[in-house]
């Protein structure tokens, strides 16, 4: 089993070190992308290939995994080398998943979502949907744990969609309030009081919440972008437009940040100090 | 003991009935209130004065417990005939807490806010601010739950509010969330997908805040508008914004929601149809 990944981040790596352990081999290509990309994919045992083509041409299963933005622009690039079955695993909505596999030529395209974060590594619950849904899902022989949901390109990302609007809606909500309280010193106290009726996990998954936030405020932009226009099908979503526009404005308020804070309050340090 | 309420919807009669069980002495006034109100009093046992003011008199301890928007006008109503201590108890910010308590002229007042619904009786955790909240916690010995967080008024306003930008910008965000998913016809997967990261609490509190949004959104609603006024102070709070927009847009898609309903997807019936 040859599996290829267009993209190579904290997804693909993982995922990737994951079926090594297995024996599936690996394939990406890095022609072009930052250094560390680079060494985590050599770091990790992955086979290199000259061009995105070669990846697509040489794999069982291409799994994408690149930015919103890029999603559709990588499936042009590679969509007619594609010889085995083409997963679209981006977070993006229902109708870039059909136009990015539209130029998949052997039409062999699978629409695959991620729900929650990578970090149960190969364990990392997926949804997919399609026709060929259940190609991709023989990858669960090597450890992974993708669940089809349905027959229809745009049923896993449309969940997925929903799924984000949700979490990072509590994410924006939590840094807004949290801000808040840290600025009256009150952000411990209400910590412990919304732990007393959000439930036990509550308090760790805020604070990961407000760490990750700054952090990966680029990414949700855009993921959120595609949350935002999918939903407006439906609805006029308020609260959805404000996630948004709370992601596209918190790197202007905190600067770039390199490093995951250590604690929230250091996020919050940083907006004080723009805002100044 | 006599504990006097100015207002006696669901906080102030749940209080009461709980205080009366263990022999405190109750008393309101309801002239010119809805005949639910009068007969919620009565039937609890509550002794009724013909004003305000005579509840004021009379009362070692006396509770605010009247809609946001009231809250001011009451405490200029009573403030001069105030005997014993004043309890702002409604969702108000600092601000509006700090002018109502004003006009009481013993300037025997304190702020203090209910953190989470009254559904836990008597037992509903309240806390407490200001240099006589002591006065107030003395009702520990009749089995309330107050805890007295500061010397200050405005404190515990000040964390109420920040809860309630917090869960009310959950709730709409489920909301919004959930009746995109409605009306995709994936709403109990997204339900049991969620329920998968955000804990053994999600689901029950998930439904119980899609079934009561519609029903409180008018009272939601004021409680918002004090909040963005609050939070103002420290940020540009879109979430917050967005939350307060939510609430006041909802009773315009739904129409007036006498009763509770049984099921969150008979509210978003209601708004497919005024949608039409």
């Amino acid at each position: 089993m040859k599996v290829g990944f267009l993209g190579f981040g904290e997804v693909a790596s993982t995922l990737a070190r994951g079926l090594l352990d297995q024996g599936v081999q690996i394939l990406t290509c890095v022609e072009g992308r930052s250094s560390r990309t680079v060494d985590l994919a050599k770091s990790a045992g992955v086979e290199l290939s000259q061009t995105p083509q070669e990846v697509a041409e040489s794999s069982d299963i291409i799994l994408s995994t690149v930015v919103p933005a890029q999603t559709v622009n990588v499936a042009k690039e590679v969509g007619k080398t594609v010889k085995g079955v083409y997963v679209d695993l981006n977070n993006v909505s229902p109708a870039t998943v059909k136009k990015s596999l539209s130029y998949v030529v052997s039409g062999k395209t699978i629409d695959a979502a991620i729900m929650g974060g990578i970090k149960n590594g190969l364990k990392t619950p997926i949804i997919a949907s399609g026709p060929d849904a259940d190609i991709f899902a023989k990858l669960n022989q090597y450890g992974m744990n993708i669940d089809v949901i349905g027959q229809g390109i745009g049923q896993a990302s449309a969940l997925k969609m929903l799924r984000s609007a949700y979490t990072k809606g509590v994410s924006a909500l939590l840094f807004e309030t949290f801000y808040a309280a840290y600025r009256m010193d009150v952000d411990e106290f209400l910590l412990n009081y919304l732990s007393q009726t959000e439930g036990p996990l509550f308090q760790e998954s805020a604070i990961s919440r407000l760490k990750s936030s700054a952090f990966h405020a680029k990414r949700r932009a855009q993921e959120m972008d595609e949350v935002l226009e999918f939903l407006s099908d439906y609805e006029d979503p308020m609260m959805t437009r404000a996630t948004c526009e709370f992601f596209h404005s918190l790197p202007l308020k905190t600067g770039t940040i390199k490093k995951k804070p250590a604690n929230y309050r250091e996020t919050f340090r940083k907006v004080d100090y723009k805002g100044k």
